[in-house]
């Protein structure tokens, strides 16, 4: 048998072993669907306790249900973690979840994927399926990963190995669309790469959308992206000139959704976080420069962003000024951290670095936020979540709606705080206590 | 009985008379719905030709039917077009539909909204409802409008006069979504002035949505428009970027499109056409300059657009390199002169600047657009569409796709076209002699 028909022959009767590199929020809840489908699937972790606590049934992320956890870890024997990467050659297929991260530059810091790319091509055995998940900017897998993956195994993509670009579409907190029921791009090197993932990923997936290569696939995700970033950027920008303009821009936008085509409604915010967004576009401002090509939008967008935490503080620092009192010395109650309603990230989020501002301008800063008991901000500073009491809200020279956590009980908050700055729209009221994005 | 009770009683009795002013693609069709309701319209045109058309009966707009323009003109005598300004006295309301061009310059031009307003003010009686629907600049009802009505009038807004701001949303062509069943906004400067507002558009339109003030409502248009806009140019952007990758955009946009939330496909093209979407968001950079306020997102993007032909250009000399072919002495037969598919408009089309720049190198330039006959390009050339003959077809040593209109026989085409640039994914095959965007 050739290696693609022993792995097809595999997968056809369920008996392939899946390596998933990396155990977030994108690669447990494959793991676990893969699992749950009755296959074999080993998670390589570096984290020693994430990979312990897995081990041991332990959830850590919000969208997989704990029970469904423990049911294919402890009682079906379906999923392992493990940190040793040696282990890969047991696995007939390795799918990529690492992290995408960028460095201080704002340039792709490519080390996860490098890292994994060597410890594929020094344990894998031939007749495996690779998978890039993370997200990245086109080219990554044909012109980053491949040279890696082929000098480190000696072994050929196409015949050996095959690679495949198949974006995650995770979106934390989604009650309607998860892992399963979000259709999946999927671009290969190769016709049979294309065939062998078609039929893996419909094992965890229920549609799988084939395109002609890496590359599309990348660009993609990078697209998907894109759009909301440049989206969310004008609607931050025309909030701010909304302001000056006495105009309720979230008064335009509900207006504005009654538009029966054409017409898709983004809201202001204190600015962008979570893994995606914030960074992705700049994968591809990156490999633009490769081809000397300038995205305006990207960098327009990226640059109102940048600024929107140091607008929310002026925000801040001019609804105390109305109450005739400075940031320097004032209590400033942050009510969430994370950057999005009901979930437990708070990476990437706009509230940690006003916190920072408004600590840096002698704000003397506390935050609440249910999901989320301690944080560390960019700068370093560690935070730990007090209770939202009474005396908390009225002690406070101001509070700052920061999250729009479903669990705010924003009567209570308005009624009890002497000066509410409502950055998401939580506040219906007017009031001269309150002051809007 | 005050002001407001008579107008309300003479809605509710059907006897009132609506003032329209200008009966282009907005004020038309409302002008024909009203009289359809049987209420008594009178178009206010400034153009002798398009009144005399009216009020024979003869429809020049797309979206209406012939037979029921004359329905309401001739047989119902419900509609009549009128040059003569002094005839507004005789109108319960005033609905301005008017031109809102931008000069070379990118500045507002202000001088039809004025014209209207002159006249309104000169020739009203006291108890009108005035409701302007040309797109704007917020604050234009207010600051603007009101003064020139309230000095030539002498009358006073909220007592003698209701002014309101309700946005036109007509999308030439659309078979879904006309003026009756595309939900309006309405905006007043007096609670009367929406109360009468909606009892009397309710009439012509299904569903009224009612918001705080005028400039809300001139900001939800700029929202929407400003919307298209962007992201019309960050496809164009990304489409370039794509293009020197060796990425197929079109095949990433149907891509992306199967992601179930937080996506809309927008496509790329030569560059953005029609009366609304080049020009509107430029009012807003307009009113932000008073505000000391730089849009970013809507300089970025107009910037792309302004590029996006000379970029065309561009590709249809590289596609003429291929040959062995300079540009200047080349037959260059341009498909489509209309912004859009399916409709006869070609106001600020991207083609007409494409063609300009062509000729201006000395490509031998002609057009066929089956829906419009002839055209004057920005510069000022005239051109009559040709007939698409086989002939014409390979006489051409480049045929331009410039839009993508249905009656296109794409296959016929592109089996006699030497060679095929095509700028809206017209031509599904691949091949040496196709060239697209």
């Amino acid at each position: 048998m050739t290696n693609k028909e022993t792995i097809l022959e595999k997968i056809k009767s369920n008996s392939e072993i899946i390596g998933i590199i990396g155990l977030g929020y994108v690669g447990l809840p494959l793991a676990v669907n893969f699992a749950e489908a009755g296959i074999k699937v080993i998670g390589f972790e570096k984290s020693r306790e994430k990979a312990d606590m897995i081990n041991h049934g332990t959830n850590y992320i919000g969208d997989i249900r704990d029970a469904v956890l423990r049911e294919v870890v402890v009682d079906k024997l379906k999923l392992e973690a493990t940190t040793d990467a040696s282990r890969m050659k047991e696995c007939d297929a390795l799918i990529i979840a690492v992290p995408t991260p960028l460095d201080k530059f704002r340039k792709p810091d490519m080390s996860y994927i490098e890292s994994a790319c060597l410890d594929i091509g020094q344990n894998m055995k031939a007749g495996t399926f690779i998978s890039l998940e993370s997200t990245t900017y086109p080219t990554t897998t044909e012109d980053f990963m491949l040279p890696i993956i082929e000098r480190e195994s000696g072994l050929k993509q196409g015949t050996d190995f095959w690679l495949a670009y198949s974006p995650e579409r995770v979106d934390p907190g989604n009650k309607q669309f998860h892992t399963r029921n979000t259709p999946k791009v999927l671009g290969a090197m190769s016709e049979d790469g294309v065939e062998i993932g078609e039929a893996l990923y419909l094992k965890a997936i229920d549609s799988i959308y084939k395109v002609s290569s890496p590359r599309v696939s990348e660009m993609v995700k990078i697209l998907e992206n894109t759009y909301r970033l440049i989206n969310i950027s004008l609607i931050n920008e025309l909030a701010l000139l909304a302001g000056k303009m006495d105009i309720n821009i979230w008064e335009v936008i509900e207006a504005a959704r009654t538009k029966p085509f054409g017409f898709q409604a983004f809201y202001p915010g204190p600015g962008i976080g979570g893994h995606c967004i914030p960074l992705d576009p700049f994968y591809l401002e990156h490999i633009a420069k490769k081809y000397d090509f300038e995205l305006s939008m990207i960098h327009a967008a990226g640059h109102i962003n940048m600024r929107m935490p140091q607008y929310m503080y002026i925000k801040i620092a001019t609804a105390l000024n109305s109450q005739k009192k400075a940031v320097k010395g004032s209590n400033i109650l942050f009510l969430g951290v994370a950057y999005k309603p009901n979930i437990n990230d708070e990476r990437e989020s706009p509230a940690l670095e006003i916190m920072d501002i408004t600590t840096h301008k002698g704000g003397m800063v506390t935050y609440h936020d249910p999901y989320i008991a301690k944080v560390k901000t960019n700068e370093g500073r560690l935070f730990n979540s007090v209770e939202l009491t009474e005396k908390a809200l009225k002690e406070a020279d101001c509070v700052v709606l920061t999250t729009n956590h479903k669990d705010f009980d924003v009567e209570f908050i308005q009624e009890r705080a002497r000066l509410v700055v409502d950055l998401r729209n939580m506040v219906k009221e007017k009031g001269e206590n309150i002051f809007k994005l």
